[in-house]
């Protein structure tokens, strides 16, 4: 099970090239991942965070830029897991144009206390609301294309 | 040989968490690298592109954010190269707080010719001025983190 | 007539006081106004500059941030035209929380021709197309309290 | 007096018409605004909101755009103060490009208190660290072009 949105690619996404500009995929993974939160678990991601008090700051993460996404275009971001660990989750994104992947992406969020700051396990219900989104597939990035 | 250039993290580059929204970090990356391209070829990184015809997209990227950035803090943005190929370049980077690695990339790029957006070799004049930024340091990110 | 659409307010939107960053709300105008042109003219906006040449940057704006807009609320962003000149377009925005207006704008922006970057009159068919949406209210920006 | 700060515009500050994107100035004015205030009272802007618990929230804008700042050019970022009320202040900005007018805004802050989000009066130090920076000059944005 994947979540998926549809986005329209803004004139404020682009650069002078008239491509996306990259930093901006990280905005629209973050976005993607907010409204994943919201439709999985049924409050907004900022009542999840008031409520749990738990937070998913990134730690590491990799990324593909295959084709560029032009200004105008639709484009859907999907989102799912490939792990949903103990206390860690890794969100994968797929950027896609009609079918054609056009960006890859893999973040490792970990859950923190946003009190302490601190490591902690997932909320229980969370935890389980994401089950049914994790997954493989064989479209993640690969590392070893970044040092060739 | 590293360029290096100090930055405030400013109001709107952090978040509600009072840390920098790590999407923020690819646009310090990104200034930073036009910054070392002018420093190194003497142009501002709009002449060498509007000259050479050259663009630098980035096709694969690796990212690890060990510890937070927060709000008013100052931080150090190392720049330089881990791979400097003939049709590509591997730009790493390096955020530091008073010497304390915060974050680490590997952001590699592309040489494509601006007009006919295919890939293409470096101009020489630009490549023979990176040479001395090619080293390697044992902090790139770690790409076996992210799957474990 | 307006054309309206509802958004939640991100964590990339939000500031180290967990309210909106004031710069974030002209991106939201501007998405709006990108939105709304493909709404009335059927065309995605990136169309629409291809297609008729023409292109709408701003020239004069004025705001007013009556109430602040937090992480995770959701808001609404009217948009509409109090003026629909030869040559210009006065767009109107209201954002909204549940009725409550937070934030009032007025962004007048010129007509240009985008190959020539000069002043040009509108395309026939996208003035009369937005023709429906120009309306006067009470709730523009005030410059006098800008000045008190 | 005038506090003033050289910038280049950035790759990721463009758009698709190789211009700034309008909503990147008001990024630019606050940066100018942060870095004014470390450079007015000796501390670092983060500290100064630490230290006193005062917030300083836009409340009302006008910005006019007189001519296009491109990609790669080198601007001036001029700040300065029009008034010092007592639970407010009215910072000007301007850009220039050698010399020429680009853009000039004029924001509205208000002074508040960080924990009842309240307004309150400015911290006595700061308000009389700003009084030089008051003056008055010709090139503030007019409001009657707005609606014009």
């Amino acid at each position: 099970m994947r979540y998926s949105r549809p986005m329209r690619v803004r004139f404020g996404h682009a650069d002078p090239a008239k491509i996306v500009y990259y930093p901006r995929f990280f905005e629209w993974f973050h976005d993607a991942m907010e409204s994943m939160f919201e439709d999985v678990s049924g409050r907004p991601y900022a009542e999840v965070l008031e409520g749990t008090r738990a937070g998913f700051p990134a730690v590491s993460l990799a990324c593909e830029f295959k084709s560029p996404a032009r200004f105008g275009e639709l484009v859907d971001v999907e989102v799912f897991l490939s792990r949903l660990g103990e206390r860690s989750g890794t969100f994968e994104y797929r950027v896609r144009r009609r079918g054609e992947l056009l960006a890859t992406a893999t973040v490792k969020v970990s859950v923190i206390d946003l009190d302490t700051m601190r490591s902690r396990a997932w909320p229980p219900d969370l935890r389980r609301q994401f089950e049914p989104y994790v997954e493989a597939d064989g479209e993640a990035p690969d590392a070893t294309r970044l040092r060739s």
